[in-house]
């Protein structure tokens, strides 16, 4: 097997934006940078070109590794690279850290330009439809008119689907995975807890934590442990964990009992010394706010009838944080539209995280699709 | 319509057990207090005592008011009173706060007779059979040989379920509602969460916040916060909030902006000032415990095939924590022991909490069934 160093050592480059960006909310960055990493080959006309949208907590690094020495993979390596689903040695992939994130790109931990400190709580509040905004001048940048695919699972399958509705034109193809058109008052209720979680802690200072030296570490290892549950579905942690025991009997304390809390407690310490706990606010509230549907009289149908992309959409049976239902209603609104949609439902015990798996039915719709894309621009 | 002043007005007990009781841990209690209403009145052969034990954060005001000023009734008014589905005029009900608790029985709160110091975390952790061993106790103090009936929803059905197994011949009903063999993983999971939440809270102090003047009121809201997703349905939910706002448009902030953060918020605020995060803690550890066919090779068929009770047992629809499946289990293996057992699955959009609400299919059959277990007493 060709070890392909293109795509094996990724390197992120951090691209500046030297221009003001409106913001959906009024605000204007003056300027932002976005950290990238792209895998494959552009081609001559600039048609190959799929952009991968993260999720909550992920980032640029969507596939390979950066050194010998890296322990895993970038986040969607299942999926991407040469031979993979997104196939590298067809496409140029484009991953991105999103406005407001913790991995490079311009977020609460950049400096803001007025006051030299860094951003911390003052860093405005960023949405899906501006995420789409910086990522089409991330396209221009590139010289891409026309993206060959917008593809994300979660939170990156919503931007797939805003970017169909705002910038049409420049969409051939949405992969909209594990997604949902809107977040469900569940939804919101989980995302209020882990953020009063932060919120309250009394390492958070306002969001300033930066300046006081801290870090709200308990409030956000709460919100991902939290998180983390609504990931998984029982069907999953059932079989991984069961009620299975750390030690010898029951202990009648609060150290680590049951399995399962060991896996939890370990989930929640990684991500809390690992992400920052503003982008996590912010993430969670573009979730909120997200709702697309909602300037064209909450009429998705309508919504969706600007679009001129076909649509791939995926969901995983045993998904409850965007359950199947929610992609139903996505699909049914495409099809009164009148647009094109081929839709899967993976029969999974993983939940929500189903989607970053590796799983056969899955990956190889996900080929299929991506091989007629690029057949299409073949012809 | 005659007002029962005994329903209206109820005036609890605190019973003092002046004998040491040998918990599940191997700990002993030196001496406890029980505090416990009854409503109604115990027959002259002392059959007609009906059990009903509590939940996480219940206690022993099940029904009817201590005052006129009482905004709200006991906890189980819409099922316990006079012409009620468990009928105060026919039976005699006992109401008990539970060891460990924090409404008046001996807890974390109550003075430590070693330091003169209140318990705080040196209380000792308690399981449902203790549970049922000191309700035992507090069965022989009223002269009751056998409960009529046993019952409770959620945690209060596991103790009804362990009742009928640790002390068949003291059990003719036993009405488990909303409630489960054994946690899932994911519901131990959740327990988890809201432990780490309290532990973690720079007030707990080691559980000994009494002494700080302090109390882990933080870790003790997001605890409940989360809880209280997790008794509720998305078919609820939605129905009541859905994604509806609190002023107009989005604030772009992290105060509150949809009406679902403000319902959970002041549901957390209202937790955390009423109830003692030692007790949480301990009630959810009893729940993570609790697996009574653990003692039987794991085999629930077995443990069961030991009851002499009759069975009710009710599951709700929309009940995600304890669903429908886990009350099937329970009836398989009831019927696998060839024991009696009534079963209704009620359609509910309240999730786990419909086992406290007006419901008319449900609360007709408790009546029934209970009407039946009258006529027994009368044969």
């Amino acid at each position: 097997m060709t070890i392909h160093t293109a795509e094996e050592f990724v390197i992120p480059q951090k691209i500046p934006f030297e221009v003001p960006l409106v913001l959906q909310n009024g605000q204007v960055l003056p300027r932002f940078d976005l950290m990238v990493e792209t895998y494959g080959t552009l081609n001559a006309d600039k048609s190959n070109a799929v952009l991968i949208c993260h999720a909550l907590s992920g980032n640029h690094h969507v596939a390979g590794r950066h050194t010998h020495e890296d322990k895993y993979p970038g986040w969607w390596n299942n999926m991407v690279g040469a031979g993979k689903p997104i196939d590298t040695e067809k496409f140029f992939v484009v991953g991105l850290n999103n406005l407001g994130g913790c991995h490079g790109s311009t977020g609460p931990l950049s400096a803001n330009p007025a006051s030299g400190e860094n951003y911390g709580a003052d860093f405005p509040m960023v949405t899906v439809k501006d995420w789409v905004h910086s990522q089409a001048m991330l396209a221009d940048y590139f010289g891409i008119a026309q993206w060959a695919a917008v593809a994300g699972g979660s939170l990156g399958g919503m931007q797939a689907l805003q970017w169909a509705i705002d910038l049409p034109e420049r969409v051939r193809h949405a992969l909209v995975i594990a997604s949902s058109p809107k977040l469900s008052t569940q939804n919101i209720a989980f995302n209020d807890v882990a953020r009063q979680a932060i919120l309250t802690d009394p390492d958070f200072h306002g969001g300033h934590y930066v300046r006081f030296n801290t870090v709200p570490r308990r409030g956000l290892r709460i919100a991902r442990m939290m998180g983390h549950i609504t990931y998984l579905a029982e069907e999953g942690l059932g079989k991984k964990f069961g009620r299975a025991l750390r030690g010898e009997g029951y202990q009648y304390g609060y150290g680590i009992e049951f399995e399962v809390e060991s896996y939890l407690r370990y989930q929640g310490d990684k991500f809390s010394e690992r992400f920052d706990a503003n982008t996590y606010l912010l993430m969670t509230k573009a979730l909120d706010y997200f709702d697309p549907a909602a300037e064209y009289g909450h009429n998705l149908q309508t919504a969706l009838s600007r679009t001129q992309a076909k649509f791939f959409v995926a969901s995983f049976s045993s998904d409850w944080r965007f359950a199947p239902e929610r992609s139903h209603e996505l699909v049914k609104a495409l099809v009164a539209a009148h647009k094109p949609v081929q839709y899967i439902e993976v029969e999974s015990n993983h939940g929500h995280d189903a989607f970053l798996m590796e799983d056969e039915p899955y990956t190889r719709a996900v080929r299929a699709y991506m091989n007629n894309v690029y057949k299409e621009l073949q012809a």
